[in-house]
């Protein structure tokens, strides 16, 4: 049987695996991107997320485990997708607007699961790790709104 | 060299696949589902999204094209973590998270999705497009934040 504590860190390895595999997704989106104040926001990005694999394995400690990964095929699929939307928009001029997009659906891929983890963790009355959760959620989407305002002035 | 218009017909047809796995999918996550007002929820969603089906391929007949599906890697991952989490929920009390949690990271998807396409309908200058699109985005945050209240007092 599962527990609703089961649950969530079986949702908290998912996006510990996420966050490692967007650490090393983000600079090549950076680096795709021909509108500087794109490729910034990329950049400033992986910082945040750098951040948010460690704040998850702060989550973990809060419930006195080891950090683990759970590959996710949700964070596979998004990726694949975005690598097929930045090779099919390369060199031309909507490769800003494919990247931001691809950016998007990953941000509301995090903007989902951290709300979910942060309403279990409440429900667990875990309130320092609901509160590390929603200080990671609102980064996350901080982040969907400048890529919105990217693609509108793009 | 891709335009923004040959961007926009690929993304909508990324979508069109995407809802067509997502008529398939739903009554499976509506029989999972323990709670009955869940089970509602995912049926009501079941016939709006048949209803996005016929919308967006009239959202292709504003463009003078037919309808076509591309295979969305992102919303295969999303549904192949569905099942997962169904599955490794079934039985347990568990069951209505592990499915409200399932169906929030497909919304998200579709919403991040649909925002992008109402952008470029806009860019395009293709306003009745761009009502369509805005309609079913509202949907789409519609069937999000009713699962966030179903997760609330699971």
């Amino acid at each position: 049987m599962k527990t609703l504590k089961g649950l969530f860190l079986d949702s908290l390895a998912d996006i510990y695996y996420a966050e490692q595999q967007l650490v090393r997704a983000l600079p090549k989106m950076a680096k795709a991107a021909s509108d500087d104040q794109l490729r910034e926001a990329f950049e400033s990005h992986l910082e945040e997320t750098q951040g948010h694999v460690t704040k998850v394995e702060g989550v973990f400690a809060e419930f006195g485990q080891k950090p683990r990964s759970k590959k996710c095929p949700a964070i596979v699929g998004l990726l694949e997708e975005g690598d097929e939307m930045a090779s099919e928009n390369k060199g031309s001029p909507t490769i800003d607007a494919a990247l931001i997009a691809a950016g998007q659906k990953v941000e509301h891929y995090e903007i989902a699961t951290y709300g979910s983890l942060k309403e279990w963790a409440d429900l667990l009355g875990e309130d320092t790790a609901a509160e590390t959760l929603g200080e990671i959620l609102e980064e996350e989407k901080g982040a969907d709104s400048t890529l919105t305002e990217l693609g509108r002035n793009a």
